[in-house]
């Protein structure tokens, strides 16, 4: 089958490498399951390697969304079957140690990320693979009733695996309620998605930070009540002017650098929160006597996705949630390079890959 | 009458100042009153002046914690009278503009701090002084129902001035609530308010970190279930032990410093929060990639003293709260470098001063 891998800075091959297999032998948990993938995707965050801003020590798979349909599962797998269409997160969980029973099963004890080792249960496949084994499966994936779901869905339960829930925990990591007022930082597919999320838990303005046409036009169909195109003192000072003089409730922080998260602490009114979820590439520091001073708090990070997907699932099956609009670009697998640099050029939002398509 | 005045580090004077007049003149808004302190105190954050820690550029007035009686008010006050019994939050503000409108009265658009200029109402005085003229005093003071209370209940109302709103600050921010766990990181006043406002918040375990025997006392008393007694990373080892092996949900950070923060940020459990009020001493700095690896949240800062006291006042006045232990000592104001002395040297916990005793 083939799996892509990256290779250094603007370095990716679609490679041939063996099927996954169960696991076997006396060791074996019995806990696996081997998914076909029908849909993975690109994720802003893979561009981090891509750029060469996280070196590429050694080459690896890359992916971390999919969603696909179970072909075989192992002895000890109860709540997954051969057949079942399944979302992934874009972790493996077990479901059951304090984190996970907590809630929070991306922090989840006996876990970790696609493509590398999990304790005691062999190494994870990357997701832009024709096929993926999938280690603690009764934890990790989420079945979507009905089986087989009609193609034009495939795109919004694709959001499910990440961009969507980590949205949402954005708004939720923001404290979003009825009646909130949010600005967005960031337009890309997160950032559209905290949109969406934001609405959803009811605030009353949402303005999108873009000076992107066909993103500002998407996040006013999620929910943006405003777009604000000005960045940095400029974008903050409009903020201040459209709330009262004091700024938005919530900001949203949906990128990752030092200078978004600048800009989400400083324009939140006094007392105000940001949830932050884009991937912080080196730092920041967070300066909190300005913290101390403004009461402004700060909460987000890697989004808790596995706990999200049912609450957000019949939203994404009956049509409500719109998110599978972040994919904007559909490309076989065999073209992951061109979908890599698609993103990095901004020509593309998010680029779906479909194996099938070979 | 007598102020406060600290002229350097570790020189603290009480010296003979002009009594204090309502504005008057063309300009005057009528707004401020003019209150004899019945009992005002030396806080923690006094120390960071005493120590030379922020040094002291001209000498200034000290204080910002009294309660009293209101002797005249200016001709455009409505909610206070001559005789009325008040408790003044750590700052000044308006009540009605939109910072106060949203329950961020420490933020007041037009307010300030004791001993400090106030936007077109003259200069406030500071608290540690046998009078204190007070601006914008319908929206500062907050009046004590059924008059002069009795003495015994003199310091726990004292407390309503900063450090038991200030402890409940930790606590709303950290998002206590029924059933949390909880470790409190500072055992001065503060951080025994804290426990306090835990408890009362219904928390299920709080832990004191404490190594001091008379403070674990009080810290039991208050609500404290377990005291730990180590730091750094023996103390965080021994929560984390505590707390299913991965930390309390909630950490109240009350000291300021990094040591403490970087204490509270680890011991969390995946997913928790940090509610801070220790004034920081100069940084530090968040780790913001820990927090987004860890999903532990960090809320506080300066407490919104104002907007908590009707809620906290009623359970001061009928003796539930037993927050006025936190005055081991009292003194006369006129020995108030006996007073700053004592809590540096932490003979005391926290010292009332009586400006009557002179």
């Amino acid at each position: 089958m083939r799996t892509v891998f990256i290779h250094g800075e603007r370095d990716i091959r679609v490679t041939e490498v063996a099927e996954p297999a169960l696991l076997t032998g006396p060791d074996a948990s019995g806990r696996d399951a081997i998914v076909r993938v029908v849909a993975s995707c690109v994720c802003g965050s893979d561009l981090w390697a891509y750029r060469g801003i996280r070196p590429t020590e050694r080459p690896h798979g890359m992916g971390h969304e999919f969603i696909g349909v179970v072909e075989q599962v192992g002895s000890a797998v109860t709540t997954v079957r051969a057949g079942d269409f399944v979302i992934a997160p874009f972790y493996v969980c077990c479901g059951t140690c304090a984190n996970c029973r907590n809630g929070w099963t991306v922090h989840c004890l006996n876990g970790g990320f696609w493509g590398t080792p999990i304790k005691g249960e062999g190494v994870s496949d990357a997701a832009q693979s024709d096929r993926v084994r999938v280690p603690l499966a009764d934890g990790t994936l989420v079945v979507v009733p009905g089986g087989q779901p009609a193609d034009d869905l495939i795109p919004g339960l694709l959001t499910l695996a990440d961009v969507l829930p980590t949205g949402h925990h954005a708004a939720v990591s923001g404290g979003v309620t009825q009646g909130s007022t949010v600005a967005v930082v960031g337009d890309g597919a997160v950032g559209l998605c905290a949109i969406i999320a934001a609405k959803r838990l009811g605030a009353e303005r949402i303005v999108a930070m873009s000076r992107h046409a066909d993103r500002q036009a998407l996040a006013r169909r999620f929910g943006a009540t405003d777009v604000v195109a000005e960045r940095g003192d400029e974008g903050i000072a409009k903020l201040k002017e459209m709330f009262g003089g004091i700024g938005p409730d919530v900001v949203l922080e949906c990128v990752g650098t030092k200078e978004s998260m600048d800009q989400a602490l400083r324009s939140a009114r006094p007392g105000g929160q940001i949830g932050f979820v884009g991937v912080p590439a080196g730092g920041p520091e967070l300066p909190v006597e300005t913290m101390f001073r403004t009461n402004v708090g700060v909460r987000g990070g890697v989004a808790p996705v596995r706990d999200y997907i049912e609450e957000l699932l019949p939203e994404a099956l009956d049509g409500r949630l719109e998110s599978g609009l972040v994919f904007d670009t559909e490309m076989p697998l065999s073209e992951a390079a061109a979908a890599y640099a698609a993103m990095d050029e901004r020509r593309a939002v998010k680029v779906l890959l479909r194996p099938g398509q070979a």
